[in-house]
């Protein structure tokens, strides 16, 4: 069966729609400013469980996914369109209150201002569609497909605490139980993510990263995304991919961690490659170094002890 | 229990949310041009029936309920962005194949260009979720909130054969059986409605509407969207709502034919707003003169044969 992304790819070159691709689309606005829009469906059962979740913590992480791709791009986050498919005994209840004062409380941070939306009824599951506007210097938005053979690769922070604290949730832990700090902080990687954004707009304004995508269907599918994209290939270190620190205290240092780091998704870290003049300059805001753009293109490699092996990407996909 | 219309104006003035309210948000583009924005949200066994249209026809209605947001405000579309939630029995079929194809063909027809969206595995019903941009000279849109006390109401077409549609589909009529061409132009209001782009770009150009809405609720609803925000009352003369004349061949001419035309919802015709001095203009157009605009804030009054009756708001509502 077709992934969504091969059916995406058939859509696009079918019908000539060249703006999709990106993390956002990026549209005219005007001399000195593109505008970019992007939209995150999430789908209650498939996307987040309403058992694990509560509405405040639904409302932030509904902004913060698409908060997330105007990062990806460079870009400053301005305007929101919101749409809700809600069964009616939710509706009955303060669930959406709850829903948009936790929505409010991650949008006022960035001035992030609600225009519009829909509210429907359904009769099934709860649907949320976010719609993210944004603004970048004309011409100057950080697209995926403009890594150089030779770029660093590096990203922003520890990956695969939201895998992490997807499985604690599977294993029935709550945000709200007494437990240790390290099983809060994986809990609200996966429930209430921060978007990188002040990130973007510094390496943005600084012109550090060469390429750039948030990594939100997990690192093994996301650099696929950048070398595809790039028509270059990738090599990652597989010693210097940060693991989340809390993880090992909670589920062990063995493969299961590094697992969840490589193909864990949901971070929403930034995974930018870097131009060699640029190297030290990323490298001093403490940002991850984690391998090199190649000429094998197509390929990401897995270096450990001096072996490679090829890797296939396992991230996230719907189908 | 509250009403979304409830809902949504609670929300809007909680958090001061002064761009939500009209069919479309307007926002900042450029010095000449405002953007406006829209989203439409389609659910399964709530706003369509899988058993009643086919792939093609939901991708057509799913773009033109928001390209009559757009036209509701006086604008010109130009691009869209589509989140599509799928079950895996239909994204294994050529069911979103086809979907494009209704929604291509329209998209076309007006230069609309697909720019983005998401696609989502659900578990459960079908859930599409379409935003609409569009552009409008700058400070020109054409609001609800700007009828005058006098003005004349206009409808630029017939109404009810939407919902008159949606009756046959009930009673188990299909547009592919060989049926008779009034009821195929009935149901074809209902699943393929015709947005009224054209006529929306000509009644602005021209400056003839000094207020303007989509009926899309339905005309008994949308009314006083146009009354309470332009803080006026209307006064609607009965035998002067025109009645869809496909509805009186397939289903008489009696009280239903008349409860369609001013409750049923989703014809897509326009509701406007014309001050005396342009009345002439707009009547030549071949619109139907409905009523006027009062001072009676709030009050929408039927009149038939000398006697006036309140009337209640009847169209479509969620919740």
């Amino acid at each position: 069966m077709a992934s969504e992304f091969d059916f995406i790819n058939n859509i696009k070159s079918r019908y000539h729609l060249d703006k999709i691709g990106d993390d956002c689309a990026i549209l005219p606005k005007n001399e000195t400013t593109d505008l970019l829009i992007t939209a995150d469906m999430l789908v209650e059962d498939v996307d987040f469980r309403l058992e694990w979740t509560n509405a405040r913590s639904l409302g932030h992480k509904s902004l913060a996914v698409s908060l997330s791709d105007i990062a990806a791009m460079g870009g400053n986050p301005t305007f929101s369109i919101l749409s809700i498919a809600i069964p009616e005994v939710l509706w009955k209840t303060d669930f959406l209150e709850n829903f948009y004062d936790g929505w409010t409380s991650l949008a006022s941070a960035y001035d992030v201002e609600l225009v519009g939306g829909d509210i429907s009824r359904t009769n099934e599951k709860l649907v949320i569609d976010s719609t993210v506007l944004g603004e970048v210097a004309r011409g100057r938005s950080v697209l995926r497909s403009t890594a150089g053979v030779g770029d660093a690769i590096f990203v922003t922070g520890y990956l695969g605490g939201a895998a992490a604290g997807l499985k604690l949730l599977e294993n029935g832990l709550r945000p709200n139980d007494r437990i240790d700090p390290q099983m809060k902080h994986l809990l609200l990687r996966q429930l209430q993510p921060i978007p990188n954004v002040q990130t973007s707009i510094m390496l943005h304004t600084r012109g550090l990263a060469s390429s750039l995508i948030d990594i939100s269907d997990g690192l093994s599918s996301d650099i696929f995304h950048i070398a595809n994209a790039s028509g270059v290939g990738c090599r990652l270190m597989v010693d210097k991919i940060p693991i989340d620190p809390a993880i090992a205290p909670v589920l062990g240092d063995g493969p299961l961690a590094f697992d969840l780091a490589l193909n864990g998704g949901e971070d929403f870290e930034l995974l930018l490659t870097v131009k060699q003049e640029n190297f030290s300059a990323v490298q001093d805001l403490g940002f991850h170094h984690i391998g090199e753009v190649t000429a094998n293109v197509g390929v990401v490699e897995l270096i450990e002890d001096d072996k490679s092996t090829i890797l296939k990407p396992k991230g996230f996909r719907h189908f």
